[in-house]
């Protein structure tokens, strides 16, 4: 399998972009609401500090991977800045092949392009070994409060 | 103890910003270096997904407390928000008087507002019982590469 790397373009949402996240969670109606991406997209494209990336199958230009990293500017660690890695996908399918690796080595040069000292991330138990063959170590724990 | 909670001002790094925030780690030179201070407050001021909030105490109107959140647009979950909690600092001395608590509902509040469906830290084993009594359940682990 051959693919791409390279940052989100507005017409990757008609080309496979969501049904690659919705194997990783709920979408909701947004992919029926082309005005409301259209407004995320431009948020998101304005704001230096997301980068969301995808993985372009080199056979018919459709997505299979995302995922996103955002850079967080701190006052601790000297004005330091830490990478936060956030909706990894791989499009059913697509999985066991590499290529959710590659993604996240990517993530990784570009954090290191911004200057971070760190690149974090949350995950499940089971998929803990996927990022420790990376070079992740286990770090904290993750807590979260629904509003 | 009686204090404010409000957003981080700029004259608040002459005025116990930095020695609240080194009881939660390490600074570094940058507050002797009131340029690139003054560079990182600008660029945060101007995100308006950056909220750095303190607790100054009445008496004196010294910093006491500090905790950021920052709010991830995504696009699973409709196009939704979520809210995370970073760098949650009290002062040495100010420690177990209820401030941390009154901070992390305050940017509770404001995630709320800013209509996010969660919020989310990352936290030390030795930490997790404060959070949970505020509501946050353990969820999942946290890795993380230096880099």
């Amino acid at each position: 399998m051959q693919f791409n790397l390279r940052l989100l373009k507005e017409d990757d949402f008609l080309n496979g972009f969501f049904d690659t996240l919705s194997n990783l969670s709920e979408i909701g109606d947004l992919n029926k609401n082309s005005e409301r991406i259209k407004e995320i997209f431009k948020e998101l494209s304005c704001n230096k500090n997301f980068k969301i990336i995808v993985a372009e199958d080199k056979e018919n230009l459709k997505i299979i991977g995302t995922a996103t990293l955002f850079i967080e500017q701190k006052f601790i660690h000297d004005g330091g800045k830490v990478g936060h890695i956030e909706d990894v996908a791989i499009k059913k399918g697509f999985q066991n092949k590499g290529l959710g690796k590659e993604i996240i080595k990517e993530l990784i040069e570009i954090a290191k392009e911004e200057n971070c000292y760190k690149v974090i991330l949350d995950c499940d138990e089971k998929v803990s070994r996927f990022y420790e063959k990376i070079g992740f170590k286990r770090h904290s724990i993750m807590m979260r409060i629904n509003i």
